[in-house]
């Protein structure tokens, strides 16, 4: 996708070297993160340098690959790269799928390269599929990221829009800000703009009010495990905004590669959901409007505790459809996929 | 209510002077904010200095004293100070009282004053009525301010939690950050922290989160207008909460003074819903944590469109019952109090 006119990756190698958009600090800065170090591309994931399941999956198939030409032991490098981010299954596929190469004495940055290409192709096949669901002049609800920058390109939910807007259609899309660290606001809104793609920025607790009154056709989200019973893991956020379509008998759809899918997953039930740290919650990161300068702003007091779930699980009785590279599937043909 | 050990009220009169709890300074420092000009405490409304249905109410009639105090013209100065949200009932309710007894030519002053000790007599029933509802042990969710910060004292909504804590009840409340000005994570966090009431704050769209876990036993929330259907307007993310809590069978009470209820409005459709400005919802306000100086942050795209819708409608088929100081009604019920 483009930036500012230039074709870009969210994941990319070149020159020895695993590339990452920065994306903390988006909108406000377009930086590239680079890495030789395998621990220092595992703690890019840990801190959401790089976030979204198929883009961690990518970024932890190149950090295989760092740690192979570091020359590391293998069984140590994925131990340490899966054990950065629990819930997304992306992050398993990728560590998998390069550690069964390395182990086999194949090149392990052909394969994470390979990993990579999948993914894109997925994402535009995805965009393709999903682009027929959307008529013009639809207006679109969107929770966190599922653009791009979530992915290696295209993205997941994401994607059917973008390659709707290609088509000329003309939609609207209400980007969900999605506390606590605003992927909405920050990231899918600037993917937005690139695309010139007519969007607001909302409150995660507004997106019901636009519901009710009828403003919203359709919703899709990404997701960053799916189960073979057809629950899925998203960004916290999702499950609600999935009871609330309901509700308004509002089509909801989930987006996402077949590497999202978790075999070993009967039910939702089974997903280990992150609890990450208070001061997303207390708080806040952006850009101080005075002084042009990135910093952190404390909002509740500091003695108050915290809770901070980073996903939730949406029932399969709640999706409409589930989008892949295979094909726009019901929740409970999952299963029959394998 | 105690802050800090010290009992107060958050709007009252002294010294010819209308004073309120200035409320976007908190939770990180306590102001007290004087005015004898009652245009100014029209802007501290607009601005919201003060906010809450019931507290806007009695800052009201207190600005419609001040008013009278300045010898201007009682019309005027009423359309001024209502002009100021046009969401709340208790705003048109206490200039309503105030106006009327100034063209009867009585004391402005006493009736201002009359309508706070109501107010507060009313917050105090409330409680006592909806502690019934709190057993031992019992977790709450609840939605922006509705305690004693958005009344003249005790509050709405937790009102019955902080009598229940008072009966010696042990409860733990799951505080609604309330995007975008965070008047939970602000304001009812501060509260709770200040009765020692067990709590913990959580982004807005986790609340459907712990709700499915089954970790919350029963929702209850304040309003800026009920009408006479049972319909009720609240603060943004009301409706969403309410759904939710409505799937996972948990009953959501509404906590409200009679003063709430609009005999003049037939149903939630008819209640207008202010629009709030761009930057509350594109930023966000608080301390920096380096400097400890108040700043506001950007966090969305400056060019992205922002939609800030300040409250929404919830339909009375949500509603458990409403918690007014004359009893605790059905929805349905409501109509037939007049």
């Amino acid at each position: 996708m483009k930036i500012d006119g230039i074709e870009r990756r969210t994941v990319w190698f070149e020159n020895g070297e695993l590339c990452l958009i920065d994306q903390p600090k988006l909108p406000h800065r377009f930086e590239i993160f680079r890495t030789r170090d395998y621990r220092v591309a595992a703690k890019a994931i840990s801190t959401m340098i790089v976030r979204g399941a198929p883009a961690i999956g990518a970024t932890g198939a190149y950090a295989m690959a760092l740690a192979a030409i570091e020359g590391v032991n293998p069984e140590i490098a994925a131990r340490e790269i899966q054990a950065t981010r629990p819930t997304a299954r992306d992050l398993f596929y990728g560590v998998e799928r390069t550690l069964k190469c390395w182990k086999a004495g194949n090149d392990v940055l052909d394969e994470a390269e390979n990993c990579a290409q999948e993914y894109i192709a997925a994402s535009k096949k995805i965009g393709e599929l999903g682009a027929a669901l959307i008529k013009d002049g639809d207006k679109i609800s969107t929770h966190c990221n599922a653009g791009w920058l979530a992915t290696v390109d295209w993205g997941t939910a994401m994607a059917p829009v973008f390659m709707a807007n290609r088509q000329g259609k003309k939609n609207f899309v209400f980007v969900d800000e999605t506390r606590p660290r605003c992927q909405g606001s920050r990231l899918t809104a600037y993917e937005l703009l690139n695309e010139n793609i007519d969007h607001a920025v909302i409150c995660d607790n507004s997106s019901g009010y636009y519901m009710k009154n009828g403003d919203i056709d359709l919703v899709i989200v990404g997701s960053d495990r799916i189960a073979l019973n057809g629950d899925i893991a998203n960004k916290i956020g999702t499950y609600s905004s999935a009871v609330v379509a309901k509700e308004n008998n509002i089509p909801f759809y989930v987006a996402a590669p077949m590497a999202t899918i978790d075999k070993n997953c009967s039910t939702g039930d089974e997903i280990p959901i992150e609890e990450r740290n208070n001061l997303e919650v207390a708080g806040m990161f952006g850009i101080d409007i005075n002084t042009g300068k990135e910093t952190t702003i404390q909002i509740a007091p500091k003695k108050s505790p915290v809770k901070n779930p980073a996903f939730d699980v949406t029932p399969a009785k709640y999706i409409s459809g589930i989008i892949t590279e295979k094909g726009i599937f019901n929740p409970s043909d999952i299963r029959n996929l394998f």
